[in-house]
């Protein structure tokens, strides 16, 4: 193992532990684990509560961990200690974005140990807190303007579009001139979108929104749609899509399944699908991978900044979960471990 | 106008005409239309009662006419009389299978004008009835191959297996070496399908069906399933499918819509799209299709029969539609205008 000269690593931390799925995590007292090759040790800053977090802790994500686990999916922080192996050691002393490795423990929590190829150094001017928030929805913001284009479409349209994913997303599409309808369901998602530029807002709880949005796809030609919160909101997408148009559906919000009548896939030829950021960054070839994350950490050091309504300790992880999960479009909730 | 020499055409015919959505078809005196350029006047031998023809009645097609219409899509007869212009000269006296026009009059009629380029002349050893059935089922079974193959699909699965159009898939897969599920709702639809050399057969109404569906879905690879059904039997194919399968659906004949779940599309990448071979058609190479035809009076004449399960005079018609609807597996109803 290498590590920092002059710089004492504890052997104890905390760390915010799922002991078993669908219950409350709780804060333990953990030995700090070693690198081993092709491996580094982070002493995570920030870690954002993501989407993905709540219903993996609900065990309703794809993939399932061996508990107890540290919860956490993403983060930044320093390389404090790596492998003997030339790509780790390369990395250490490095301001990193961070991703947790595949199975075992994750971000939140006062060091991680990850893979050397699921840590992106920080360019200099990015700030550490932003850079925590690098990878989960900068990637998919990107992934779908790329599926966007590939697919030759002249609009899009998002729903839960005051998330973090949609204003970023919002964000990149007035930024390369493509139309983007953002549907929310609340008015003041609607004025706070509206002031970030965007151009096309709809409020799904308005009394015409079905009319509204119908005459709106097909005057701006919107042929795919990414939809977080399906449920009836995926069928009404449908229906209001021109002929051939498509609805990506990325999360699942509302809870509830998604009823489609097969006049639509027929006659209409309208077609449902799913994306899923982890799984498409897994078929992407590294360099193009690295582009976009230059890409992204430009975007969010010049024009974008991503919102953070709070920041809490590992002990206040449970609440801060509470309050996420209740106010996703108020910004981020960044876990900071190092405050306790 | 060209007409076959001595051959004499009554000015006056009967017709099977439909005057408003969703009512009963009745027997009209009508007059012997005439044919302009490009187009010819088939004397009708036989139609069959299609799918596509009780939805069109119904007025659940996509495609509506002005009414009152004669109803029928496909059939064949002889053309006896054409346009003065060469592409449709050439094709006076012969034997053909016939498309009815987009707009207007339809085949359950003594006689019918159509477009030259809707016609196509029957090989010398076809019979004139199989001939009636060449463009809407072996069209869209060819349709569906072409679309398996495209898409590198090793297997496939068809649902409402036991129609003409199952029917004839599965000759075509056995044919082809293309290994094919074959899913049906009754044993004696099972044990038929099995009789034809069906390898592969499932019981809908069997208890452990799912299971059974799952586990040999996942063994033969079948990422691609066709469903005329819809409703919760979609579902269950979707469920079914190994990651990344696809189903197209292509027929509602449960009238009952389809409830998928997010997670369904965004972690197991599942799909939902809908074939119309009518549309399909439409963006093909005209040679294609020719080559198609071609494959599909020889698969006709040689290997397969249609089945029929009645022949009916246009006054028959109204009882002929009721006795098809509730014996689809039983083989085609032919209108045949000559019997009155």
């Amino acid at each position: 193992m290498k590590t920092i000269p002059n710089l004492e690593i504890p052997s104890q931390m905390k760390a915010l532990v799922l002991s078993k799925y669908n219950t409350k995590l709780q804060v333990q007292e953990k030995q700090v684990p070693i690198p081993g090759k092709g491996e580094v040790l982070v002493e995570i800053d920030s870690s954002p509560i993501n989407p993905s977090d709540l219903s993996f802790i609900k065990g309703n994500y794809s993939t399932k961990k061996a508990l107890p686990v540290v919860a956490g999916f993403e983060g930044s922080g320093r390389v404090v200690a790596t492998g003997s192996d030339f790509m780790s050691r390369r990395l250490l002393g490095k301001s990193v974005a961070c991703f947790a490795p595949t199975e075992g423990n994750g971000t939140w929590s006062e060091y991680m140990v990850t893979k050397n190829r699921l840590v992106i150094p920080l360019k200099s001017n990015m700030d550490i807190e932003q850079g925590a928030m690098l990878m989960v929805n900068p990637l998919s913001v990107l992934a779908m303007l790329d599926i966007a284009k590939k697919g030759g479409h002249k609009a899009i349209a998002n729903t839960a579009a005051a998330s973090t994913l949609g204003k970023m997303l919002n964000s990149l599409c007035l930024n390369r001139n493509i139309p983007i309808i953002n549907i929310v369901r609340r008015e003041d998602q609607a004025e706070l979108l509206k002031n970030q530029g965007a151009k096309y807002v709809i409020n799904s709880s308005s009394d015409n929104y079905a009319d509204e949005m119908k005459s709106m796809f097909h005057e701006l030609k919107v042929t795919l749609a990414f939809d977080a919160v399906a449920g009836s909101l995926t069928s009404d997408l449908i229906g209001a899509m021109p002929s051939g148009g498509e609805v990506m559906v990325y999360g699942g919000l509302s809870e509830q399944p998604i009823s489609i009548h097969p006049r639509r896939l027929i006659f209409e030829k309208k077609k449902l699908s799913g994306f899923w950021a982890s799984e498409w960054i897994t078929h992407q070839p590294m360099l193009k991978l690295l582009g976009m994350f230059n890409k992204i950490q430009k975007h969010l050091s010049k024009s974008h900044q991503i919102s953070i309504q709070k920041r809490i300790s590992l002990e206040e992880g449970p609440e801060g979960l509470l309050l996420y999960q209740q106010n996703m479009s108020s910004g981020k909730v960044l876990v900071k471990p190092g405050m306790g």
